[in-house]
């Protein structure tokens, strides 16, 4: 247990970084001593880059990406697909599906999924706005990717009634076992799910 | 990998943070992300506490440990036993030997150790101040508390050969199986050591 700091300013800083997430103390008081070694313009870009971004940051108004404009740059690229919305958890989903290149609809990033244990209802996530960007209109069909997990599984669920009626198809992104897997260490649950999800061979 | 992000300030906010040690872009765009869903009073807490860390920060003149005032809390205590000086790599270790509730002489923080593979000098260390601590007097013994390491072991030594000829005992922090350790996973040299540098069994 390290708790003896020789310097207030030392133990706040070690304090605020402890409270990020996977952030223990001692790596805190690792993290901020390696500051201390940088010039102070570095460590004043580090914490303005983060201040600003707080302040300013901006949330798409069609799909609340983060983005820096009132719309982002996703939704306002003419080459993509407005009538494919792919729902996505978060930010970092979308830049995860928008590297693998295979993607060329518009996203809805819910902000979190529905998890009771958190706290987390439908109220709290960007379900709403999901609805009406349907009901207005030109979207054909609603990708769901959200995690695998039963928190995944009620949300999909969860939007699923809310877009019944709706003229919309309504997918979901294929589970199995995962690319360069061996099989017999893929969970049963999976792999079930991969043979029955079987598609075309195409040699 | 992730590259494309879809906000300039975001993307900025991860590469401060992909910047501090052992922290990689994902890390750092999840420490980011979870920045956005604090308050703007807590980021801003974040980044000031430590660019006014960085920009307040004293050493204490006698032992170079962080300190708030000119002189540490450490040096400055006088209950404490200013001849006998302990000699330590960094900050880190003063809070690991303060908590052991051992040691009740002074430290003397080097700053780092000898480190040719770092382009770190004798020079880049503070050995002469330590020479000079031992000079104006009153020093007995000075404690070597480096890492167990071929750079430790260098520094110890060129700092031995700096205060030969000064009437002051070099002594060594004990070398040895750590407690708790099973003997048969202890790598030899330390078991070398520790047989070595065995003490009398006090029952």
């Amino acid at each position: 247990m390290i708790n003896k700091y020789p310097s207030v300013l030392l133990e706040n800083a070690v304090n605020e970084f402890a409270k990020l997430p996977g952030v223990g103390r001692k790596s805190a008081l690792r993290l901020v001593l390696h500051s201390l070694k940088r010039t102070q313009e570095e460590v004043e870009n580090f914490g303005q880059a983060l201040i600003t971004l707080r302040k300013e940051v901006n949330y798409c108004r069609i799909c609340h990406n983060i983005c820096d404009d009132e719309v982002c740059n996703i939704c306002s690229d003419s080459t993509r697909d407005p009538s494919t919305v792919c729902v996505v958890e978060n930010i970092k989903e979308v830049m995860a599906i928008e590297n693998t290149g295979q993607f060329h609809g518009l996203f809805h990033v819910l902000g979190g999924i529905i998890s009771p244990m958190d706290g987390i209802g439908p109220g709290d996530l960007q379900i709403d706005s999901l609805v009406k960007r349907v009901q207005t209109g030109n979207v054909n069909e609603v990708i769901f990717a959200l995690s695998a997990t039963m928190e995944g599984d009620t949300t999909n669920f969860y939007i699923y009634r809310k877009l019944a009626g709706l003229n919309v198809k309504v997918s979901i992104i294929a589970r199995g076992v995962s690319i360069g897997d061996e099989l017999e260490y893929a969970d049963e649950i999976t792999l079930g799910r991969s043979i029955l999800n079987r598609t075309d061979f195409n040699a």
